[in-house]
């Protein structure tokens, strides 16, 4: 079946704390060397494939700010609108946040550690307000309804949906290609509500850093199919895991 | 007085049409190497200052954009939100646009040239539908009332009113710290505008590339005064003319 439209989403690079193995969340690392390159090699997969985007959206995270500048810059539309939406910040991590991963796992256990990462109602411990990493006095996030102290994936659903339908979608229906800047976990939380029908398993879904991900949808805007783009063949990074 | 508010407008660094002395329009051409430090230069100068923004409006084009960019990454804030205007957009410099300077000079004579550029309602020869430099076919205007064929600097006003009242007033009003990152022409032709208190001949007024102008304005949003930054003494540059 011909696709009606499509929407790119692309993680960020790779960032200092990825670099670090460390839980990223809401802290706001800049990308490594390794990120931009990633950034930049991500737009020119997309300009080997001929994309064009009318409008980009990204979180208020540098990390994929960034990316979504270094993937304009290889496209050559800087003039693209941009709508930066705390709504596609990754999911908050809460006191995991800025902690090495082995460390974490080293004091709670593997087990609680892939519960925390992967089990959709499972809340990281919550941060407090006098944590460092508290988010209350930054001013980017000013205008939130309330400051997240940590999230489950389900709680990112909360943002995840209300950006899908409220900015994507009427983009969609006005005909426009959208690119989506983001992370994991945001961006996962996403394609599982857009994949309902297609079966995919989220707990097995991994999305590398700057490897651009089509999704095609229908006139309905249900996804008919999901690709993850790379150089030369269109076919399927052997880094990707359940997308087959 | 104390101003009690202000917004900083900055040039774009050098582009590849400023180096090659060439006439540029709505032409987008990129930044050269040094209009990239000149950019990062910017961002450090306004970070010496302390200052710190809440909106950034620039134009469709890439000189200005990717200004913007290296003065928010300087800055460490890519997150605030962007708005890109054609408002913001240089003047249209018709069918001057894309020709070396000296050799329209050669041809018109200095003194035409130096009408073209300066004289308020003297607009340059205009573009025609079928010049390569014709932007109709281009997608960042395809909302645009009209496609200009040429402006007189009496025509930009016509866009660089409207891009203040309702753009940068709104945000002024509501307490917040704009940056604006524009050309030569378009925030020449603002300044006169803001400046009608202070008699400042706009004339013989030259914006150098990349370097921030603070615009500081009373409660009725009138400017009290103008001041280029530099490095370490708040000084005027050399470079600039009659701001003194």
């Amino acid at each position: 079946m011909a696709s009606s439209h499509s929407v790119v989403f692309v993680r960020h690079g790779e960032s200092e704390f990825n670099r670090d193995n460390i839980f990223t969340g809401w802290c706001d690392p800049d990308l490594t060397t390794k990120g931009v390159a990633e950034a930049k090699d991500a737009g020119k997969i997309l300009r080997e494939y001929g994309f064009e985007f009318d409008i980009a959206f990204t979180s208020l995270l540098k990390r994929a700010i960034k990316t979504l500048y270094f993937i304009q810059d290889e496209l050559d539309c800087h003039w693209i609108p941009v709508t930066k939406t705390w709504m596609l910040n990754e999911r908050h991590y809460g006191k995991l946040q800025g902690k090495n991963k082995d460390e974490v796992a080293g004091k709670y256990g593997p087990e609680q550690v892939q519960l925390w990462r992967r089990a959709f109602y499972e809340r990281p411990p919550l941060l407090e307000e006098t944590d460092e990493h508290w988010n209350g006095s930054d001013k980017r996030y000013a205008d939130l309804p309330f400051i997240p102290a940590g999230e489950s994936l389900d709680d990112t659903s909360k943002r995840s949906l209300p950006f899908w339908h409220n900015l994507v979608v009427p983009a969609l229906r006005a005909g426009q290609k959208p690119l989506v800047c983001g992370h994991a976990n945001i961006l996962r939380n996403l394609i599982k509500h857009l994949d309902s029908n297609l079966s995919l398993d989220i707990k097995e879904l991994n999305l590398p850093n700057a490897l651009p991900l089509v999704v095609e949808l229908d006139e309905n805007l249900v996804p008919s199919k999901f690709q993850f783009l790379n150089h030369g063949n269109g076919m399927a990074p052997k880094k990707r895991s359940s997308h087959s």
